[in-house]
């Protein structure tokens, strides 16, 4: 078997494969990470919506049952202050009622990277941290390179990639808009410019000298070879992933996968993210204006979901999934890596 | 040199490289046709704003001055009827004083291809006709077919492919979200939902069994490279061209290709196409409910668009553009065509 093209990812990270399993809050977990690092690539844990003796826990188990390196994600968005957000309390009135709630704060907010968690990091020293939303304050990104950690930032556009690239990130995740969950968007852009992979990839290729990473769209062999073409060093997967056993999402996400039409949503969080539709964003309609600014507008929402969750309706929360939903196969996460590296270098072989 | 990994669009249609010049109704033309024919894509004359004998006598020109095989694109929407414009006209009433123009009607509407259409395709028999906004009637297409075409097909979902597959088409050109101009969408799928490239290409690949064209965001030889590998048998390329002198576009578009920001905008002609900013965008936001149905926007807006422009501001007319609108070279059309085969190939045989 010829070997991977471009080995600058492999190197800096020390993986099998150029593949990292995005880590996808509240969709990901211990198991996901384990099978896809078993299975060679860069093992990713969620861990903005955890406290930091979770991570703690988290990172043993992971390293007591897969030996490959380990990445953390965390946010780094500014939490907004002083936000009113009862005209969102109103328009889900209807729902209290419907469910028999009140309408009290619920739920684990998305919390961005803090003085705490970076000390875990120092701590349990991972080969990598990615993050989504820009980067930390200056002083804590400093410790973290100083831990040995590989920094990866998140782009959705040329400027963001100079940006990370600037203030001292290792690689850069090329995020295309097909990408599920959140987009990772922090200049402030216009969301209507929101670009696809296969324009932004190049061109964030030619913009930055670190390597990068494509997201958004890639669910098999061919997409990863495709993007290795278009420039990438390595890509980053997620919704190939949902369709695993190991992936803790609810029968009514996963069996809709197959679906795959998606839309962005600010309903869940406040923030635009891209997922399946269900019963909220179909009663609202996706974007609404009364959705306060990210991550507050899941606290009002969150005694609605769960009670709505408990009587099997799934459309009250995230089922996040990009637009390459449908490409997925239910393999097992480790079998999917080594199927999905060994796809790819089929193809790239058979160009000899 | 190694040849092309898929000959099946080149055996369709007949061209040196699988790179199909997209039409570009109002920024493409003889000239440009003729020079991407020379250097080996398939040339493509835009005939949904020109008259029968106008097409008549482009096509004579083209054959005069190019050999290779001949598109024509027509578009197959159904003309509205019966539409109250006034709240657009009452919106764009500013404009009429600002620049001192009457709201009268103006300018070219874009129309449905139809019968006289049709018989100048029987006269002139080109080698390939691409339909944009689904295909025409099927007594129509039965005549245009029997000619001797190859008929193409545009979709921008999953759906769209195989409804044109189960009515004859030939091929498909499968139109990601990056493309530049007019989106093709005509089965009333949520604009939402609009796929990027990257996930849509593998998908259509996989549901119809006749070639597929790749569309929107390609413009270098890791674009068509990488367009191939996920399984396109050829792409097509409008905004690359945009760059060539042989294009009659403005110097104002032009000069902001390298920019990069475009979105989408209903305010030109009603439909949703991809461009550049500008005064009017700037000033009333990208998408107006007061826009009439597609392609009526334009006449109210054309006395405003030609006094503006004979003024130097082009803020009033499209400026269409692709995402990949900073990845082109401003290089003659020959020339640029075997530049993105040559660059393309080079990545394909460097992977021996």
């Amino acid at each position: 078997m010829v070997g991977w093209p471009d080995r600058r990812f492999l190197d800096l990270v020390g993986s099998e494969h150029p593949i990292v399993q995005a880590p996808m809050a509240g969709a990901g977990g211990v198991d996901l990470c384990i099978a896809a690092s078993v299975g060679g690539a860069l093992g990713s844990l969620p861990c903005a919506m955890l406290s930091p003796e979770q991570v703690r826990e988290q990172v043993a188990e992971v390293r007591a049952r897969a030996s490959g390196p380990l990445n953390l994600n965390f946010f780094s968005h500014d939490m907004p202050a002083g936000v009113d957000d009862s005209a969102w309390r109103a328009l889900l009135r209807p729902y209290y009622t419907e469910y028999g709630v009140e309408p009290g704060n619920g739920g684990a907010l998305r919390l961005p990277f803090d003085e705490q968690m970076c000390a875990v990091v120092e701590e349990v020293r991972p080969a990598a941290v990615s993050f989504h939303f820009g980067l930390p304050e200056p002083k804590l990104l400093e410790r973290v390179k100083s831990s040995g950690a590989v920094v990866l930032g998140n782009a959705t556009s040329v400027n963001e990639a100079r940006w990370l690239e600037s203030r001292g990130a290792d690689g850069v995740i090329a995020q295309g808009f097909e990408a599920g969950g959140h987009t990772g968007r922090f200049l402030g852009s216009d969301a209507a410019e929101a670009m696809g992979l296969f324009a932004l990839l190049p061109q964030v290729v030619d913009a930055v000298s670190v390597p990068v990473v494509a997201a958004g769209g890639i669910a098999d062999g061919r997409g990863i070879a495709a993007a290795l073409t278009l420039g990438a060093s390595a890509v980053q997967l997620g919704t190939a992933y949902l369709h695993a056993p190991e992936t803790p999402i609810s029968a009514a996400h996963r069996s809709r996968l197959k679906d795959g039409r998606t839309l962005f949503t600010n309903l869940m969080t406040g923030g635009l993210a891209r997922g399946l539709r269900g019963r909220l964003v179909d009663d609202l309609g996706p974007i609404r204006a009364e959705a306060p600014a990210y991550p507050l507008a899941s606290a009002a929402l969150a005694p609605i979901r769960a009670a709505a969750e408990a009587q099997g309706e799934f459309g009250f929360g995230p089922m996040w999934a990009g637009q390459a939903a449908p490409l997925g196969w239910a393999l097992p996460a480790a079998e999917l890596t080594r199927k999905l590296a060994a796809d790819a270098l089929a193809i790239l072989a058979r160009r000899a």
